[in-house]
Formats: C-alpha cells, sequence, structure tokens
C-alpha cells in the first residue's frame, strides 16, 4: 500500500520484514491486476457506461489476462451488466467452457450478492477485491446490501420485491424427470 | 391446482369457496405463466440447452408476455446463462429500460441467489415461482443454496472460493470521487 511504509513505526517494520518472499511476491502480482481493474473503473466513469466498478480475470497458471471489464449498465441497457458478470462471459467464450476454475477474479470492489454467486456457478476458485462494498453505499451505490435484503436484515435497504410461492407438482416433477442432468447450471 | 378439488373435504371445499374472485383470477393468470416458464423448461432440456428451468417476465399493465426464456449455460457456454438472467436481458433490451419496474417475473423453480439479485437490481416488483429449490438439491442441482454458500450456512454446498479482502484507498477513492452518480448499476 503506498504510504504505509512510512506510516508504520519500529515494531510494524519488524513485522513488515517477517512477511515471506512468497507472499510479497503474491501481493504484488494481486496489486497489479487490482490497478487493471482500478482502470476499467474509471474507464466506465469516463465513458459514462455504468457504475464505476471493474474485474479482471487472470489464468492461473499462465498468469495472462483472460478478461479486464467495467460496469456497462447503462451501455448496454442491461440490469445484469455488472464488471464480473461481463467478466465471466468474456472468459466463458474465450476459454471455451463454463467453469472457470483455472481463473482469479479481480474487482476493484466488493461484488455484489448477483455477481458473487455468478462467481461461484463459474467455480473461480480466487477472488480479490480492492474496497469494501460499504465505501460505495456511504456516496449511494447499495448493490453491497443486496444480501441484506434477500436475508431481510438491511440496514439501508430492503427487499420489496413482493414473492409468491407456489410449489407446484408441475413444476417439482421436472426434476425427478431429469436425474440424470446432476449438473449445477 | 388440478385434482385438488377432488381430493378435498367439505371442509376444504367452504374454504374454497371463501376464496375472494380477485383472488381467483390472479391465481388462475399466475398459473397460465406458471405453465409458459415450465413449457420453457421442458425446452431447455429438449434441447439440451442447460438446466431445467424457465422464466416469464409479463407486463403488469397490459398482462402482455415481454420475455420468456430457459437456461442456456450450455447452448451459450455462459455461467450466468440463467433462464431469469436472459429474461431480464431481453426485458431491457426489448422495453429500452434497465428498471423493469412495470413487470412480474415468472420462474418455474426459486431463482438462485444470482437470479434474485439480478431481479432486485432490475427492480421487479413481483416473482411468482413454481417449486422450491429443495426439489432441484434432491436430484443434484445445488443453485439454491449459493445464499447458504455465500452466509456459509451451507448443509449441502459451502463456497470454497478464497476471498482476499484488499480494502485499498486506491479502490475507495473512485466512491467519494463520483458522488454524483448515486444510481445502483
Amino acid at each position: 500500500m503506498p504510504g504505509a511504509d512510512e506510516a508504520s513505526g519500529p515494531r510494524e517494520q519488524s513485522k513488515v520484514q517477517q512477511i515471506p518472499k512468497e507472499q510479497v511476491r503474491e501481493d504484488e502480482k494481486d496489486y497489479e491486476f487490482l490497478q487493471m481493474a482500478m482502470e476499467e473503473a474509471r474507464i466506465a466513469v469516463k465513458e459514462n457506461s455504468g457504475g464505476p466498478f471493474g474485474a479482471v480475470l487472470v489464468d492461473r497458471s499462465t498468469g495472462e489476462v483472460v478478461a479486464r471489464t467495467h460496469n456497462c449498465v447503462v451501455e448496454h441497457c442491461d440490469a445484469t451488466a455488472h464488471a464480473e458478470m461481463l467478466a465471466i462471459k468474456t472468459a466463458c467464450k474465450r476459454l471455451n467452457t463454463f467453469e472457470l476454475n483455472n481463473c482469479d477474479m479481480y474487482t476493484s470492489c466488493e461484488p455484489c450478492p448477483m455477481s458473487f454467486a455468478a462467481i461461484f456457478l463459474a467455480r473461480i476458485p480466487r477472488l480479490v477485491y480492492g474496497s469494501d462494498a460499504e465505501y460505495a453505499t456511504a456516496v449511494g451505490y447499495d448493490p453491497g446490501n443486496i444480501s441484506d435484503a434477500i436475508r431481510g436484515t438491511a440496514v439501508h435497504q430492503k427487499s420489496d420485491c413482493e414473492v409468491k410461492r407456489l410449489n407446484h407438482p408441475m413444476c417439482a416433477k421436472i426434476f425427478s424427470e431429469h436425474k440424470e442432468h446432476l449438473k449445477v447450471y
């Protein structure tokens, strides 16, 4: 973190020296890709394509950037076009698979539950994010509270979507009929 | 529900008669669109485009079907291509807005948290679903447990995505810099 060394006293200095070299290298690599995600967030603002959010997907083996994207909700006129969603889509197409278990995800901000669930569904094994969702919430964004909204424990926002659960046998039947499809999609 | 009347005794019959006419009409309308969502789920199976899940978006004012879609994860090679996500995308494009506050969502099965968060982000005010996610879980599907995975309380599945929180000032700064964008994307 720039400026962190200057601010730390002798005790913190000795702590810094104890960090293993591999950890420092990992942090440097993470910082590099996080900077790239931040560049994407800035593009979103500059081009007015959507909120200031960026995402980068990196091949864990080669270190190659597979996708770098920013929020395009306004540009694409699509409520689902968050940076992470577009990164997953792009990487799936590029690698010709819907399981990205060899990619690390870097995001400028803590993903909203839609994006986090997508990260989960895409089998991405590692996520590095730059700022807590609270920083976005503090200036009016609130996707970070969707999880609270779903649970009904939100401070700032609760979901007011009326949900009707029919639990109709017609709808349940298809699952027992198609037991052979045991894949999470 | 077909067959429900035959199975019900005198007490249930009198209960049925107490349901207000508007409620019966609403239920009939809901059933009609739920059947459509189920037809979509069956198309997904028949065409092997993805899991057996369907979604329908209906204009609340006119009753017009704005989008009807099914899971296309395999067909599109995209981990995010759930029926609800595609319905939202289609409706946003068709109505030229990313706020679908005049649409009802019908889904054959309880949406996973990715799709539910998308429903929330798209400002959809009403969701009717046909079967609990547990019916899908029982035969191997587990997106319904993503919320548990996120909370770490899952019975069947926990998220094993390693999450690194950097909380870097560089990433937090963009929100205070762009206070004028107070919109949830």
